[in-house]
C-alpha cells in the first residue's frame, strides 16, 4: 500500500513475503481475533461478548480504522488543517485503541456511566496522543531509532501533526493529551495505574 | 491480486479505483459481516449467535478461506492432482458456502445431530461442485456470457479441474456431487426446496 519497508527494526510482510501474502494474513488475523472473542466464557454474559464484537467490528471498519486509512489514502499530497488530520487519526488508529480499552472494561464488572465516560475520554485521549507522537518521531528520529522507516510520511506528502501545526507545538499537544488522560483517570484510584502508565508509554516513548 | 479484470460485466473494484481502496473495502466488509452477526435479536439465544460468528470466523480465516487462497497462490505454475486440488477448493471457496448453510440452519430451529450431518453434506457438495462448474464455464465460456474475464486461469498457469481431469469428467463430477446434494437433502421435504434448487442453480449456471 505503501513503501514502507521496516517495522520494529524487521522487514515488513509484504517485503518479506509479497502483497498478496501480507493481505492474506491481514484477513485471516482479522478473521482470528473475531473468533477470539466468540469463544465461550471470555465474560460472563453472552450479551457482553456480542457486545465487544460489535464494538471491535464497529472500530476496524468503515466508520472506524479502514474508513481513516481510505481518508489517510485521499490526503496524500494534501495540506490538511488540525480538525481534518485529527478527524482522520480518531479513525485511522483512534478507534482501534478506544475499542480496546472499551471491550477490556467490558470483561470487568459493569461500570456506572460516569466511569464509562471517563474511561471513553482517556481512551480517545491516549488514541490521538498516539498518532502526534508518531509523527514527531518519524520527523525527528532516524531509521535506526525508530525501527521503521524514517521520514515516510513527509517523503510521500502525507499531512502529519508537524507539518500542519510545527514540532514544538505537536509536542506540546502529545503532553495536554497524556495529561487529559491521566485526569481522566483520577477516579480510579490504583485500579487504574496501568492506564496511567499506558499513558505515560505513549507519549514519552523515543520510539 | 491477479490480473482480473471483470465481475459479473463490470469492473473489479482494484481496476475501477486502485488495489488499496479495494483492500479497504474488503476489510470493512469483512468487519460489517462480523457487525451483522453482533446484532441483538438476529438468534433466540446469545450462545447461539457466538456460535454463528466462531462459524464464519474460522471458515474466513487461516483454516478456511485466507488459507486456501494462500493455497492458490502458492500453486500457480504447479500441476496438481486432484486430492490436492479438492483440498484447496474446500478451503477457498466451500468453507464459506458451507458456513453460509450452517450459519442459515441456526438461526432456525435447532436440528438433531443427524439432520445436521445431512445439511453439512449438501453444503460441502455444493460448495465444492461451485468450483468445479467455476472451472468448467472460465474454459469455455466467452467473457461476454461469463461477465468476468474467460480463461484467465490457464493463461496464469494455476491448476482447475479442468486441467487436472478434463472437461468431461470436470462436468461429469459437477453432476455428482449435485446428485450428492440433492440426496443429502431428501429427509428435510418441502422444507429445503430452496436449497434444493440452489444445488440445481450453481451446477445448471452458464454464467
Amino acid at each position: 500500500m505503501d513503501d514502507d519497508v521496516l517495522r520494529r527494526g524487521k522487514p515488513t510482510v509484504h517485503v518479506e513475503f509479497d502483497e498478496a501474502t501480507a493481505m492474506l494474513v491481514g484477513d485471516a488475523l482479522q478473521c482470528l481475533a473475531f473468533q477470539v472473542l466468540s469463544e465461550r466464557s471470555l465474560a460472563d454474559d453472552p450479551h457482553t461478548q456480542l457486545e465487544m464484537m460489535k464494538t471491535l467490528a464497529v472500530a476496524a471498519g468503515s466508520r472506524g480504522m479502514a474508513g481513516g486509512q481510505q481518508i489517510d489514502l485521499e490526503s496524500t499530497g494534501k495540506a490538511l488543517g488540525v480538525p481534518e488530520l485529527e478527524f482522520m487519526h480518531i479513525h485511522k488508529t483512534g478507534a482501534l485503541i478506544r475499542a480496546s480499552v472499551l471491550m477490556g472494561a467490558a470483561c470487568g464488572s459493569p461500570l456506572g456511566e460516569s466511569d464509562s465516560q471517563k474511561l471513553d475520554k482517556y481512551a480517545k485521549a491516549i488514541g490521538l496522543a498516539f498518532q502526534v507522537v508518531d509523527d514527531v518521531l518519524d520527523h525527528e528520529a532516524s531509521t535506526a531509532t525508530l525501527g521503521k522507516t524514517a521520514g515516510k510520511d513527509a517523503k510521500q506528502g502525507k499531512p502529519t501533526y508537524v507539518s500542519a501545526m510545527g514540532v514544538a507545538r505537536a509536542r506540546a499537544r502529545a503532553e495536554e493529551l497524556r495529561q487529559e488522560a491521566l485526569a481522566a483517570l483520577r477516579g480510579f484510584d490504583s485500579r487504574a495505574r496501568r492506564l496511567g502508565q499506558l499513558a505515560d508509554f505513549i507519549v514519552l516513548r523515543k520510539f
